[in-house]
């Protein structure tokens, strides 16, 4: 048995002029992954005919399984289909069933006449299995070609999806021998990468071959990630763990979780775990962290709310921040974000609660106060903890630094380790 | 002259297995259009040499710029410098600038001891230019040959923004005859994309070879972009301005606006040009609008705050949604939401406001109320509006919608076209 490797082509110029951020091909990579297929290679290139060729050729000598994205639409930029048809040697026809199901969607979801441009939808090449598309009107399409597979999935993060969901993944292991692929990954905080790298050099040394180790720095915590690939899955998820064990030991302290979830989960799954509830104030943030908190599922189960109070008013008046306390401390202070921490706290009548004030730039500084100062408070019923911070980034790379600094104080408040 | 090609390769085990989603791309994208560059071509490499070598080979034949990002943080799985090094047939060798950089760092901002990798940082091939990285520790790296320019660069975005902005936007225009590469980008909403390419058809019959038109669906908008590219600027600006303008006649009134900005900007202006201000009472949304309109600098100009009411407690609390509305008509309907809008709109003592709650799924759906459900509100201090929505996605793309349409109601409010 061999490996399997993976190509992936995105197409479109959206892509190449950057307007558009690539988020398909990381999903796509993640989903391969779980059935043993390594992605080798992945390739953008823009709506021009021969580029398109070109890859496909490249591509189909890397890959045993080359995943094309974009180029459906029902709009003129779009010139995939047509090639594709003459790449594999086709010519077009009507897909009756993907008909009845474009006119379906607009006749009883759309509620709109449909045009000539949305019945061509229908249109694919002869020599293709078409992959109807439970979430949109442009099908996928599966092509075969000297024991390689390509497949063409439209552009929409949705669409594209729900075919890899309910088309693709199941249908790769019915044509090729994958192996098992296994990661493991773990999260630290408030140690850089080359100290880290310095303290776990000895364990790192003794990893076998099949296993690699990568870090994977990101708003200032790093992970690392145990990779291991062999045909055996038992074998492999032994020598795994116990690799990864070593690992976990070695990072010591730093440790946060041994799961590869973000900050937000971990404090998700511990007030869970307690049955507790959180609230926010939010000044610098404006309404970031209670989003993260939001993100996932069943987050009514532990978020209450938040109060964001961008304006200081909105600090006097609803966090009874006292007004003098503005003027001679100012809103990035101790003793504001102290008193916004119990406010909320109180207001909202939470177990927990997280309160930030910063300046994240580029204006807001002072010579006393620079831009990247942020207070941060996190609080519980019986105790209360405050912190300063000098971030020393962007406007977006400040609020999620703030965010993740703040999610890791109140993990510490609640694990009892501040 | 020539039109002049960029290629980026990234180069990372992370990226191919879809750990983290590549943003770097598309901003040198951006960068390298603004003056003149096409990016023909992306690929994606893992952390394997013979990959690496094979792309810079291929990507050579492709174009005069070749960017490299990625493969040169200070731990064990990076291999780029020495295969640059061997690549262009030098030999490492240690650049005392960057050894004084980098211990400048350790002593004065991290004010941590410097270990023997930090000091490794600082070698570099003597065959290439040193470009200094001032926001780390890792330099970037220029080299020539036959022509053409390859630049190496750390992954960490904003340490790669900065030798992008610092050193090598100002290179290129001495290196090459650039050309003008020019785009004008309009927003249309409430209308798909087939709808809206039927009624601009005669519009881009009429466009010239040297103006492309591209579709840019998201979050149920249609961006419309022309892109145009000839080496006399003033012509060029010129045709593009009169083909933009036929173009927004065509859209008619679907137009939002003629500038490539989101709606939440949109909306930032015009409050700032009324010197408005706006507050947010947000339930299903979870702080998300309130994160989008802080997003850009000098927010405080504007927004005033939200209050998140993700416990139905707090809807009547903070909200005065009284327990018998939420009782008989519930959390998610007109009345709720009109309310909401209402309460924080007084409580903030703003303009305008607005108010949302839904249903984001998975969960939480009845048969009276469907997942996708949301009622969103804006108000005024004469007006106030109300209006259902049935999404169909997953939770975070519902997240997002409902941001959109809340932000493009509130816009309609604004210009009184409600």
């Amino acid at each position: 048995m061999e490996k399997v490797f993976a190509s992936i082509i995105t197409i479109g110029d959206e892509l190449l002029i950057g307007q558009v951020i690539d988020t398909n091909s990381a999903w796509i990579a993640q989903e391969l992954n779980k059935i043993g297929i390594s992605v080798k290679h992945r390739t953008a290139v823009g709506d021009v005919k021969e580029d398109i060729v070109e890859a496909l050729d490249q591509e189909s000598k890397r890959a045993s399984i080359i995943i094309i994205t974009g180029g459906l639409g029902p709009t003129a930029d779009d010139i995939t289909k047509p090639l594709l048809c003459e790449y594999f040697g086709g010519k077009m026809v009507m897909h009756q069933p993907t008909l009845a199901h474009v006119t379906n969607i607009f006749e009883n979801v759309l509620k709109r006449p449909m045009i000539e441009r949305n019945t061509l939808q229908a249109m694919v090449p002869d020599v293709c299995t078409v992959l109807l598309n439970e979430k949109g009107t442009a099908p996928g399409m599966l092509f075969e070609k000297e024991g390689k597979i390509y497949i063409s999935l439209p552009g929409v993060p949705h669409e594209m999806k729900w075919i890899m969901q309910n088309h693709i993944i199941p249908l790769i292991p019915t044509k090729f021998s994958t192996g098992f692929i296994e990661h493991k990954t773990l999260l630290t905080f408030g140690i850089g990468e080359s100290f880290l790298a310095e303290k776990i050099a000895s364990t790192e040394a003794q990893l076998p071959a099949h296993i690699k180790l990568a870090y994977l720095p990101n708003s200032g915590m790093v992970r690392l990630r145990l990779s291991a690939f062999g045909f055996n899955q038992e074998a492999l998820l032994a020598s795994l763990s116990t690799h990864f064990e070593a690992l976990k030991i070695a990072v010591g302290e730093y440790l946060v979780t041994d799961q590869d979830i973000p900050m937000e989960t971990i404090v998700a799954n511990l007030l869970k775990d307690q049955k507790a509830t959180l609230s926010t104030a939010e000044s610098c943030t404006g309404g970031y962290i209670a989003h993260l908190l939001t993100t996932s599922p069943g987050a009514s189960k532990y978020f209450t709310g938040s109060v964001v109070c961008y304006d200081n008013r909105i600090k006097t008046s609803l966090l009874q921040v006292p007004e003098k306390v503005l003027l001679t401390e100012g809103a990035v202070s101790e003793t504001t974000v102290k008193q916004m921490a119990t406010a909320i706290l109180n207001l909202m009548n939470t177990d927990y609660s997280i309160a930030v004030s910063g300046i994240m730039g580029p204006d807001g500084g002072t010579p006393e106060k620079a831009v990247g100062l942020v207070w941060i408070a996190v609080a519980s019923k019986t105790a209360i903890h405050a912190k300063a911070f000098n971030l020393r980034y962007d406007r977006s790379r400040n609020i999620i630094m703030t965010a993740t600094n703040a999610l890791n104080m109140l993990r510490m408040l609640i694990v009892d380790k501040h």
